[in-house]
């Protein structure tokens, strides 16, 4: 990055959609600054940044803020073109950004149904989920990676997938979501764990699941 | 386009998101097959071509389907590069991409509650559109389009805002969409309709109007 350049992501070490950014620009070796965001007690600067939204992550070039971790994936992968994150191809590029909106907008949403509802209404949830789930598993078709032999747009966005499912399964007691029931997505898990910036990018697991305890903790008192 | 090339578009006339898709290939000059589809009765190909989601609109580029209208108009914008929909400052596209997201994912389902609930509830919705809409059209801010000069990638996707919400307002009876309350919106609807290809791809005013009061009949008396 040029001495001039100014890069500043505001995030929350323990969301998804922060540490997407975090991961797309470690993977293009951009250096940046990060602010951790309070998100009970929001800073003027976020709130300028994202007025609309007034969520992290945002992303500020040069003062100039961008919102929103899909948008924000395709802004970082326009402004520096090494270690490209989608394919080249238009087709390909199409069906990456069909299967991450499939994640963002149907299997994340139908996965933050599931602890809300009980008995029969949560098994359809569940039936939904295992297929959205099963629908995503089939893209991989005996690749390392959604992106192919290495790590992309797919599974950036993917990363909640990957590790975010099962320390949520572990903190509501789940079965939901296990190596039987999906051994592709687990297997694409454990190419993503070789990764060392992945897991250089992702909540350190024990820390993640003692604050998502605590947070289901607090739910269940009040 | 070469004569090799087959282009099929599977849509419905009434749908905005399909319509989306006739206006960007109408504005890059592409000629296509149009493939009206019976939503009661959905046929085997547009099954075939979108297992995932079973809905209008897919374009069909030689044989490889790509769903979403969304991810249909980057595709279209990468594979036919005249006239171009999105801007090429990576953080114009940006801005682009996030406020055709915020007509999708905030405003229509916002709008699509306002039918669906009554009393208090109807009016703090009401006024959830209302803030959502005055966001939408800031970023007008005196340009005809949202894409400057000329009509791009928001206005395309922004469609459903300026000629659907009418209809809908007609058809309920109710007075949340107006001139009075959002000149700069209605000021670009005008520009809009003084571009013939936009009044040749939107369904015809009186003809969309009599099918949604027919739905609006039916559904009253079940």
């Amino acid at each position: 990055m040029a001495d001039q350049e100014e890069l500043k992501l505001y995030g929350f070490w323990v969301s998804p959609f922060s540490r997407r950014i975090e991961l797309a620009l470690n993977l293009k070796g951009v250096s940046y600054e990060y602010i951790e965001e309070d998100l009970s007690n929001k800073s003027p600067s976020l709130l300028k940044y994202n007025p609309v939204h007034k969520k992290i992550p945002v992303l500020v070039h040069n003062g100039k803020p961008v919102a929103e971790s899909l948008v924000i994936l395709e802004y970082i992968d326009e402004t520096w073109k090494n270690n490209p994150i989608l394919p080249q191809d238009p087709h390909e590029r199409a069906m990456a950004r069909f299967w991450a909106s499939f994640i963002e907008n149907k299997i994340l949403a139908t996965a933050s149904k599931i602890g809300l509802c009980k008995g029969e209404e949560k098994e359809v949830v569940i039936l939904e989920f295992s297929e959205q789930m099963k629908m995503l598993e089939q893209q991989l078709n005996g690749k390392d990676f959604f992106g192919g032999d290495k790590i992309g747009f797919v599974d950036i966005v993917g990363i909640v997938v990957a590790f975010w499912f099962q320390i949520n399964e572990e903190v509501l007691g789940g079965d939901v979501y296990t190596s039987e029931k999906f051994p592709g997505l687990f297997k694409w898990i454990g190419k993503l764990q070789e990764i060392d910036l992945v897991n250089k990018c992702r909540p350190p697991r024990e820390k993640h699941l003692a604050f998502m305890l605590s947070l289901e903790n607090v739910k269940r008192q009040i």
